[in-house]
């Protein structure tokens, strides 16, 4: 049923196999869709390999609210060559690596030219079909249009894939590890480099040891990339150089500096410790004190960083109290859907204290990923440990389990081996 | 009355005249008191000028509450000279120029060497007392102690403030404009340049137009002092540097920066032109539109930093709707003591949005006030519009008058002219 990458499907439809969900919460269906060819500043793309991210979980648990996405094709993590490209489309050509980012990064507006990583392009865009014309390039077997997710949809063999949601890869990259790079690793990963910009003697407790929060710790305890960048911004500050001088001679400060991983989960722990976490709290044996009671006596008053990795907002909540007074920064990397709002008083912001939010780690797609990449080949960043399992594509309801049941980090699914 | 500076006055008390304050909202009245000499860690000061800073307003007005000033000493913003020291103080001597400031400053702790200026050297102290022992150094005329104010008590002509509150500065410096250092100024450029760390470009939008406020719009229209350090960390982070470029190079985005003062005082926007105010918005003339709305159409889609410098949630609030999506930052200047609450949903921060507070601006004291003050004599920062008024010390009701009746932005008291 597989349709091989030919040249002569340029401009034609597709029929390929899916991974459908028809309903929240349902498994996905390996059915026969039709994949249209792509229209101006869109490309088809083949995917090879996709992994599950906590964020399919979340939309495909979703029964209501102003996401539907039903019936549809999930999936956002994954990694694939380019098949065709639409009019108007110079940035990539057919066989190209390419991944899906769920980050939209026109490189023209102003936001993309200037900071932050939220593209203004379409901002009426619906999270469940092309953003340019809110179209479906989908038809399911009986001609039905079928809703696509996030701009990316990669339980497919094919897909459509508006150019200013994808990124060329190096092809030196071997594929699963630049399926990583679309999401999950990118966004810890970016939340240490751009978001947070930590300095060296930092104290960090990371809330949910999965894809992201991982990222988060490797970056802290392994990589030079991030420590090399950050002072060198410091360096050119002369206050802040002072500062670091400061905090370079003193042992004290340097020999506190921790890495503690919160997760209810223990068999997290022994995997978290190869990825450079030091220390541990199982929220459930804190006894009658809070996590954040816990962090700060830690700490000896709070962490400089807490980053949180699951979306829950009661943990950012105990993230924001378990961080320092005065300088403590809270950085949300997930989504809570249906959760209810934060609430905090000014008075415990105003002394010093900071919370922010950053889809993808805050990092631009098309500058950052291809950056990532080239510290993957130069052996600065390692991914290798976040796959954990390999699935075929027709197994696919087996990655949700894994994911499910907290046993996997990422499954990496193959459409094709 | 008044105590001439006499050497031989160390190790005595004095006795002077202070404008003590008997309960929440009542009109200051000038008696006569009695101040002990310094302890070990204090110095005793001659105040010489103060002003008066709406935090003054905030605890004059506040009846109940964890804090209790009632019979006390109001005033934090002010100028003197050191009259004697106690024990273990060699960072002052007598006849140094020194402002008290209320971020404490101990230059030891794990914060004041780090990052952040939340000192953490005296943890437990009270807002109404000595930190190092909890006591009072003033007795009224009765012999019953009265309070202490933020660890300053300058409505006063002699007062005793501990040295981790205390700023040696050059004697150059006018001392006016020494007093204008000791707090609002200093807020208001101290977020500009530590806390916000603002780039060329950036829209701005600044609640509340007083001194602090002020001191925002001052240093982005006017002062090269915060491009400088801004583009110096940037040049030396080659990401960021492409991008400032790309913004160099845009005259389309150079042209929209806008710095937008919104106030309901009208008379402000005259004076606040002179602070390089570009753009205005009055609250009460939006319409059916909310504040944040207007400021979105105004920067086509948001500011990129938010300045709140009254202390109200529901301003914040609205800063934060008006901020950008993607990128916008919201920094808390102003104390609600209180207030409600601010109430924000996750997704509301995952994009990229921020909070942040930045008590005294997120400057270190001891650091960064002689840094300013060296600014202000090489005619990089400008200090002189501030003052709008100036009373002796008798008339001292008359700055609450003019403050509270948004007249004044800072009112300087003159204990003795």
């Amino acid at each position: 049923m597989e349709a091989k990458f030919r040249s002569d499907t340029a401009g034609k439809p597709i029929r390929c196999r899916a991974a459908v969900c028809r309903g929240a919460g349902e498994p996905l269906v390996i059915e026969e869709i039709q994949v249209a060819p792509p229209k101006s500043g869109e490309v088809r793309v083949k995917i090879i390999c996709t992994s599950l991210c906590h964020g399919d979980i979340s939309f495909w648990r979703s029964e209501s609210g102003p996401f539907s996405f039903f019936p549809g094709i999930f999936g956002h993590e994954a990694a694939g060559t380019v098949e065709s490209v639409g009019e108007n489309v110079v940035e990539v050509k057919a066989g190209d690596l390419v991944v899906p980012v769920v980050q939209r990064n026109c490189g023209e507006c102003r936001d993309c030219k200037f900071k932050g990583n939220a593209c203004t392009k379409f901002p009426a865009a619906s999270l469940n079909a092309m953003p340019r014309d809110g179209s479906s390039r989908f038809l399911d077997k009986d001609g039905q249009p079928l809703h696509h997710f996030l701009f990316a949809s990669s339980f497919a063999e094919y897909t459509v894939v508006d150019v200013t949601h994808l990124v060329k890869i190096s092809p030196e990259v071997p594929v699963d590890k630049a399926c990583l790079l679309s999401c999950g690793v990118t966004t810890g990963v970016g939340a240490t480099m751009k978001a947070a910009q930590i300095e060296e003697g930092s104290t960090v407790a990371i809330f949910g040891l999965g894809t992201v929060g991982l990222a988060v710790a490797l970056v802290l305890a392994f990589n030079s990339l991030i420590f090399c960048s950050c002072i060198s911004i410091l360096r050119s500050h002369l206050i802040s150089l002072k500062l670091i001088r400061t905090v370079a001679e003193g042992a004290r400060i340097r020999g506190a500096s921790k890495i503690i991983g919160i997760d209810k989960n223990l068999e997290k722990f022994e995997i978290a410790k190869k990825f450079g976490v030091t220390d541990f709290v199982n929220p459930t044996s804190c006894g009658k004190d809070s996590v954040s009671q816990v962090i700060r006596e830690m700490t000896d008053g709070g962490a400089d960083y807490c980053f949180e990795c699951v979306g829950s907002t009661s943990l950012i909540r105990e993230a924001f109290d378990g961080s320092r007074q005065g300088c403590g920064k809270t950085v949300i990397l997930g989504a809570d859907l249906h959760g209810s709002p934060l609430s905090i008083h000014p008075l415990e912001i105003l002394a010093g204290k900071s919370i922010m939010g950053a889809t993808l780690g805050g990092i631009k797609p098309k500058q950052d990923i291809p950056h990532l990449a080239q510290k993957y080949l130069k052996k600065e960043l390692r991914l290798d440990g976040f796959i954990t399992h390999e699935v075929n594509f027709e197994e696919i309801n087996k990655a949700f389990d894994l994911l499910l049941q907290g046993k996997s980090l990422r499954c990496i699914i193959w459409m094709n081996r």
